[in-house]
């Protein structure tokens, strides 16, 4: 691929695109001090540019050729050594290619690329041209496993739901005891967890947890990405605390069905905007902010986006959320399940969901 | 500041950035699909052009002009809206500044900051020259009183491990009965947890845990950035399990002593650099590949850093973790307690540490 797009190496910055290729996996990423970077020559294997500690885990993950180097360095944050080692792997080729399109980023100071660049002339720094999206988009055995384990400890967690949610508890004690019960269930940690509820749907879905008490006729909505040995799970469930208005179990079952309707559209071969198509005609009126799904692994949210305009087509190991969601009146519901593409069609990796909205 | 940088606004892309101006707290940021963007233009009120997911919690937040567009959008994921509201904005200016310093980054694809300087041809997209880090480095009474509330969360869980660490008992389960009782103290979500396991001191301090059962003579070390209210705490705690050996108590003394050297060096007028010369000369020998120290608050780790070459002057509101590592014969042991620096020195915000290595 590289071959094809004229590219010496790729570049790369974060975190999961540096532990795609080398299963480097750490929670420092959450400091925004130091700066990261593999290089993934056309031909040989990946050079890690690192600070000195994280030299011992990037070993242990089997990387061979490590250049190091004591961070924060104030003056010299690893630039100049990661310039040195580019125009080492690049060989004859004079250009190196970073993830550059939609749902990337560069992670280092922008000064620093810019210093990256004085220190390389005459070699090209520009896109990946799509490549990590392509092949971090189709998932191996052993990362649909990864997922697949995700997906059943979130499953335990809800089903466990009725032990800390009822009429009058808070909202954001709920949402603390949730993240303790995908613990107690085996997730490594709980990156994400959103949510809300409200009378007959929840204002929106990104919002912190108020400290609201849960109150009868509620719709309470729980969405929660954990993460199991580097892999995520992205799935909700919907509950009624008290007996459910009919309104309510109308509007979830729509949802239901339009998730059936994006799992019979999801075969090798639909495209992304098929499914979108396919769950879009059972949902009608307003649908909300959100796209209709999205990929997942590595990372919460990946490609492609199950909206109109996406038409990247599906083959087998690519890994979607199908999430329809109904807004009416400033209240919304989601409903999300995680499935995978096999070569006969979809199959969920999600527990499902009850067929009626459930009560609390 | 942004006068005397010649700057017509900033323009600003990450979670920290972004909320340090709104108050915009959500979770999302850890779905890489949306980029955001705030505008701070020198005079008048910041602008948010956002995925339009987001609007609701961005106007509850007190922001009134917030432009926002149907994300993912495939063909312009923002970057018009973007370019023709900093268009406006800028007045007279020609300059618009984002982070681009160490421990920033750009939060956008790379090749969205090529369209948007295409789009703005005579307008200078530059750097922020460091107004943001001069601005977030000095906490408000309200920053530090979220910061000691996590601090104090945190304590309380650190005081319960007895609870869920002893010998038998695997790492990995210790991590997570461990995030457990951080929840279960108050903290809303736990982005860090680092630490590790091993006779006398551990291998490292960002690996993720082993299932290795902890054994006698084992030192348990225990590092957690825990979030309340968006702010971080981020500190340690070290137990032996079992009795400990002469040297792991020697060990910990000298850190704990490493640390007081840095409390009482932390004063307004002293440098970081000084701070860590007063940690640097009780340990002697070697200190691992970290710094000795950081600054603290909406990030895990913030700037200054206590390093030699960190010139920073200390002022009243700047929060640090005082860290001093030990290592020898490949095991480290690290302390890290976090402090305000106040008008007459420095107070603890993190509950001390005992004097002698408490034993499990």
């Amino acid at each position: 691929m590289m071959g094809a797009a004229g590219l010496g190496a790729l570049l790369l910055t974060t975190e999961p695109e540096v532990r795609y290729f080398t299963g480097f996996l750490t929670r420092f990423w959450e400091s925004p001090t130091r700066p990261w970077f593999l290089i993934v020559p056309q031909s040989g294997a990946p050079v890690a540019v690192i600070p000195s500690i994280g030299e011992p885990l990037m070993r242990r993950s089997g990387v061979a050729d490590i250049r190091s180097w004591a961070a924060p360095d104030l003056d010299d944050d690893g630039v100049s050594l990661l310039a040195a080692t580019v125009r080492e792997l690049l060989g004859a080729r004079d250009a190196v290619g970073l993830p550059d399109g939609h749902e990337t980023h560069v992670r280092m100071p922008l000064a620093d690329l810019g210093r990256l660049r004085d220190l390389l002339p005459g070699i090209e720094i520009t896109g990946d041209q799509g490549i990590l999206r392509r092949l971090r988009m189709v998932k191996s055995a052993v990362e649909l496993e990864k997922i697949e384990t995700a997906c059943a400890i979130a499953g335990r967690a809800f089903a466990r739901v009725p032990e800390i949610a009822r009429e009058g508890e808070a909202l954001d004690a709920v949402f603390r005891r949730f993240q303790m019960l995908c613990l107690d269930e085996g997730a490594d940690w709980v990156p994400y967890l959103a949510g809300g509820a409200g009378p007959g749907g929840y204002a929106d879905v990104i919002s912190p947890a108020a400290q609201t008490p849960l109150a009868q006729g509620d719709v309470l909505m729980l969405d929660t990405g954990l993460v199991f040995d580097g892999f995520f799970c992205d799935f909700d469930r919907n509950w009624s605390v008290g007996q459910a208005a009919g309104t309510a179990r109308a509007t979830y079952r729509r949802l239901i069905e339009a998730t059936e309707a994006g799992f019979d559209a999801a075969k090798p071969g639909a495209t992304a905007s098929e499914l979108h198509r396919a769950m879009r005609g059972l949902l009608g009126g307003e649908t909300g902010a959100g796209r209709l799904g999205h990929g997942l692994g590595m990372s919460l949210t990946e490609w492609p986006s199950l909206i109109a305009a996406d038409d990247t087509v599906l083959e087998p190991g690519m890994v979607l959320t199908l999430e329809p969601g109904l807004e009416s009146g400033g209240k919304v519901m989601v409903h999300e399940e995680n499935i995978v593409i096999t070569a006969s069609g979809a199959r969920y990796l999600s527990p499902r969901a009850p067929e009626t909205l459930p009560e609390l």
